[in-house]
């Protein structure tokens, strides 16, 4: 039994789909999360940078008595995630390992799309973790960079959106993907636009909810589980202004905020 | 004559949208650029989070030394113009006062509409320029967020352009305006699109080059222009990775940018 938090971070707000799961999956656990909003996206910047901040993100979360650190942002995870374990003596977990490893399992013909950030898909990640758990597998990656202003937006299901998903889908429909991992956390939003585009046999793979449901099983293992009867407390922050954290924030947890939401300076840590 | 350079920064690279009109009005002044890629964007942060990063970009630039400095970011003018004004002794321009007057000026019906992201039309700045200089004139604001996205991706002459810009601009036909400011250095790779869409009619105010206008304006009454025949030279700085920086750059400069760009940790100033 282990009743500290866990740590939850994220470039921005979108990392609250990846807490959703949580929540749903470990009813006991505690959560704090990090938004990193006053440097949000990390998805069209440089690997230094990306690796830079996710070591304030890291550090700022160390300040909790937490059991261990979900990076519930792919762009981070992808990036540097073996920068941050070696660092660090906490359980790290990003959101690559789990859907990766969902990807090969549900896919019959292993032919597997990748859509993501720029810097997810430019760093490789989930292709090179695909590889390792089955090297005959096909893989297909894809940018989707309007995806995440998009959602942010409040386009998820307008032509717009439809229009930009089909000229992004169709390298992929092309390669007859049988399976698609959606590697950012704004793109469980738009899971029906492209569930249309791709027919109903396409597996759409959730890594937040992948992660969610590898995290549960790792704690049960550990037997670093919650009490049964815990009553869960949750702790937000964010590195920008605490006022569009609730209406964004709702967009991504489908339910109201009522736990207050603090401002920290990340540049500190 | 004074051959200091002028001091240029923006959120991003957008700024260089202004830069290419300083360079055609003013071909003889050396430039110093700072683009903060490695926190842009600054639309959609708080006032307070904004304001410390102009004094930031502020700080950095003044180790060179320069004349003047021209906020080209039309949310960082907008927001906090007037804070690094009260702060720094050098002159301080940024791009609404001179957009504000030449929209009244080309005005027939003083019905006026701003677009620009959402900092810039939550704080209201235009349409108090503007008031300011005609207190009768009727203003339309319109926050325009996925412009920015949407420029940067190359959807410049794109089907979806045209949907999302009928959709934002509807608001402004309704109201008649016969002249719209482009209040964000993005907007004017636009141009075409927006003309298409409120007839040829309507005036399309770029601040960017109101604001070169007013600058070589300045200059010449102060005695501070560049010689003649001084040969400009052109520094670039940025906070994030200067790889993407050529074809960004190129992108709003419109021209291939051969002189070499740095990175620097705006952190620090």
């Amino acid at each position: 039994m282990d009743n500290r938090p866990i740590g939850v971070f994220d470039s921005g707000l979108g990392g609250l789909t990846a807490v959703k799961e949580l929540m749903y999956q470990l009813p006991n656990e505690s959560i704090v999360y990090f938004g990193d909003t006053g440097r949000v996206p990390y998805g069209t910047r440089s690997n230094e940078t990306i690796t830079k901040y996710v070591f304030q993100d890291v550090r700022f979360l160390l300040n909790f008595d937490i059991k261990l650190i979900i990076i519930a942002c792919g762009t981070a995870s992808s990036v540097a995630l073996e920068a941050v374990k070696k660092e660090f003596d906490i359980p790290i977990i990003g959101v690559v390992q789990s859907a990766a490893a969902k990807a090969v399992k549900v896919s019959t013909q292993k032919n597997i799309g990748i859509i993501g950030t720029q810097g997810t898909i430019n760093s490789g990640s989930y292709e090179r973790k695909i590889k390792q758990i089955d090297h005959l597998a096909a893989t297909f990656a894809k940018a989707c960079p309007l995806f995440v202003p998009l959602v942010e937006n409040g386009y998820l299901d307008h032509e717009v959106t439809r229009l930009i998903a089909q000229e992004y889908l169709q390298p992929l429909k092309e390669k007859h993907v049988d399976t698609i991992i959606m590697g950012c956390t704004h793109y469980p939003l738009l899971k029906r636009t492209i569930a249309d585009i791709m027919g109903e046999n396409v597996n759409l793979i959730d890594p937040g909810a992948e992660t969610a449901k590898y995290v549960k099983k790792l704690l049960k293992e550990k037997d670093m589980l919650a009490e049964a009867g815990a009553k869960p407390k949750y702790k937000y922050f964010v590195s920008d202004s605490i006022e569009s954290f609730s209406k964004l924030g709702s967009l991504f947890l489908e339910k109201k905020i009522n736990e207050s939401v603090e401002k920290i300076d990340i540049e500190k840590y």
